[in-house]
């Protein structure tokens, strides 16, 4: 029995999935100020018109070109594996598999979209990307996906990472991005919090704020922001993930998953590796998907779903989706991909027709889940990733109780090679739980009130 | 075309490949104190009695056992990659592909052999292995192979990597290895140094004497000390990757390649992709055979062919290999592991045999290659690997001048995720280079007289 299975580049699925042609109900739209639905037009001067048409399209599958199906090789199909060590080593009859995306350079899933979206943007006549990042993931994710592709890069790094994390940085260096510290003296935006409060640790919603400025600002209008997750064509690109895994579970000569499970902060490596799975179960097939989050930063478990902006300033568009408020900001736990308020609204919409069941966990047992994955199957996880791990461990647990030999996939979203100071944090009984309480979750989202109510479409047949 | 050729894990190859067997004439013996060839039993202190084994074997083909590729398989086979990218780039007729080490849970090839020694140390009863490290690839990598064979572990790291370089540290824990700076406390010859130097950085000939002398004083007999490179079982441990390579070429539709390239410091990623190679070019195939080194460090271009300790503390046989004198402390370049100042006796008496032709590279040629390579390939190097790469690139450049269509193999020896510091001094022109002046390796190699002359067996029809 071979535990890692391979596909070839020539079997590598050709277009990606479109979740929203399948959903019972689509998800809502999108907002603008005065509280009607924005039109794609409204987008342009952010993203490129190709990706918004992704963004808004509902055609079931888009074709991947071949010019990205190209610089995906450089990594790409990644492979399937299975668990046995960590099988053995519980006892259970569960066959656990697992789909290695931190085999990609910057060693996440994230260039799976990064690439796409540079590309796209180069396409469209575009020299210059802008972003943000939290702990560096993405940022490093679309540096590397611009130099490959051929584009400037320029990251708002928010400053407490900038300064604590370097070596993210270096990745960006490395790759040619130009990556500053946020808050910056490069936008009104930044200007403005460093005259009011010099010494902030900056935020994401800082970052974000000076990345759309500096996009839409550009005269030459040779520029664009890019985001990483929650958006829609974001899901779509990482839907290569979970089409893979299909074929790959296929030559495995295994039926279709009984569990389907991925950590989720903006949603995209949960969507990518669920989305296919989640048609399936509209078609009829039994899978649990269990979408897995922080105690600490609880959206799918405790948020309500209501509409909000997608970032602390108040520039996105508003977004139907489960939020824990715009305002509310998230402990610093170190699965700094997980701290975000919302959640993808294609994924939120799944929840709410009951295609999915959350779930949360704290982060001590998702260390101890790291360091049980790390001692079997040799592999240092990323702290984001420890979650859908220990959510796995728990079902295979269930299945040896159950006797089942039930099929349990997750994702293996990214190593932990960057991140090593939150190990030593575990491993030196530094770290502590947190649960969000009730009082601070009214607080946030109470103000959501004043936005249009965001209404559970659900057929609820499952 | 497939820019990945991966073989399945049926496939790997069952036996290591040992030169020894082949080589026109062997490598001298070690040699003991008294100056006279060192029986196996001496060993037997240090290393467990199946490993010295290996150590002395002259058979051609080794088996492997089925437990230790069940071990391997967690990461193994590795890719064959073709750097098509880095082709077009250059604009050369050459085909250039990779072994991709990188891709073992530690990010080099080192477990390659890590995995092996516990292992046999397990069946021999040993329940703790002692070793050394410098910037910490091996420490990390015996770390790792202890936990997955479950043996206790403990690594003695020079101090000013231990201080400086905390990530492959905070690996090592992870792995619930037991990691301490050295100079420590807990050994004679580790209290005697700090006793006269309280402020020493540490080199790596005290942690060697700080890992023999606990492993040879724990009265139980139950721990032996373990060494990354040099010896002949290491050589040939690490024999997987070339015989993987080949069938992977095969696979690829490929002949023998024109030229094979490895970075060298003790030798072993060098050995282990060229070595089966070797044994092609003895059997009248046409092929360069290049180990690189840094010029500050120019072991098998400028030093002499002598007997000479392993380490700097003369603890080791005198073995016979190109040296630059236990006494001189290689300059403080961010290739770690090619800071050595001897190599393989293995590897040496191929060079004698004029079967290899060694090569020597400053270090900003070598991370101006490493920046072309991340820049096309997407792939950020190890400093070490960056010497086979400026290698390559310049055969590829000669392969263009030429106009021929040469197949030239690397070794991807390993990934830079824990180096990335050696870049950010690159990218801010802190770096510069450094030949060893003549005067310096005639100082510490004139001291080698003493010892018995280590006659050049050589064939010469190479």
């Amino acid at each position: 029995m071979e535990t890692k299975i391979q596909l070839k580049e020539s079997d590598m699925p050709r277009q990606w999935y479109n979740l929203a042609a399948d959903l019972p109900n689509p998800p809502l739209p999108p907002l603008g100020p005065d509280g009607k639905p924005i039109s794609p037009d409204m987008l342009a001067p952010v993203f490129p018109m190709n990706l918004i048409e992704q963004e808004v399209s509902t055609e079931r599958w888009i074709n991947i070109p071949e010019e990205i199906l190209g610089l995906l090789y450089r990594w790409r199909p990644t492979p399937l594996k299975r668990a046995v060590n960590l099988e053995k080593h519980l006892g259970t009859p569960a066959k656990i598999y697992f789909k290695d995306e931190s085999v990609s350079p910057p060693g996440s899933h994230k260039p799976n979209t990064a690439i796409p979206q540079a590309w796209y943007n180069k396409q469209f006549g575009i020299k210059r990307l802008t972003t943000e990042t939290g702990a560096g993931q993405w940022g490093s994710a679309l540096a590397f996906a611009c130099k490959m592709v051929g584009l400037e890069c320029k990251v708002f790094m928010v400053r407490i990472s900038f300064d604590q994390k370097p070596f993210r940085k270096l990745m960006m260096a490395t790759w040619g991005a130009n990556c500053v510290a946020s808050p910056s003296n490069e936008t009104n935006a930044g200007r403005t919090i460093l005259k009011e409060m010099p010494d902030t640790p900056g935020s994401l919603g800082i970052a974000i704020s000076e990345a759309i400025e500096q996009a839409v600002t550009d005269k030459s209008g040779k520029t664009r922001y890019s985001l990483g997750s929650v958006l829609n064509h974001v899901m779509l690109h990482q839907t290569i993930i979970g089409l893979e895994a299909k074929k790959q579970l296929k030559i495995a000569g295994e039926k279709t998953p009984d569990v389907v499970i991925g950590c989720a902060g903006g949603g995209s490596n949960f969507a990518g590796l669920s989305f296919p799975f989640v048609a399936d179960k509209i078609a009829g097939a039994d899978i649990e998907i269990i979408p897995v989050e922080p105690k600490s930063c609880p959206t799918m478990t405790k948020g309500p779903f209501a509409y909000d902006f997608g970032d602390t300033a108040c520039t996105t568009p508003l977004m139907a989706m489960y939020t824990l408020g715009h305002a509310f900001i998230p402990p610093p736990i170190h699965a700094g991909g997980l701290r975000y308020h919302g959640m993808s609204p294609l994924v939120c919409q799944t929840i709410v027709e009951g295609l999915m069941t959350p779930r949360a966990y704290h982060q001590l047992k998702c260390y101890e889940a790291a360091i049980t994955f790390a001692s079997t199957e040799g592999m240092i996880c990323a702290p984001e990733t420890s979650h859908a791990i220990a959510a796995t461990i728990d079902e295979a647990i269930k299945a040896k109780e159950e006797g089942k030999e039930k099929i349990i996939l997750f994702n293996y979203s990214g190593h932990g090679l960057m991140d090593l100071t939150g190990y030593d944090a575990y491993l030196s009984g530094k770290l502590s739980d947190y649960s969000l309480p009730d009082d601070d979750i009214k607080k946030y989202t109470e103000p959501l009130k004043q936005f249009p109510p965001a209404e559970k479409h659900k057929t609820g047949k499952w």
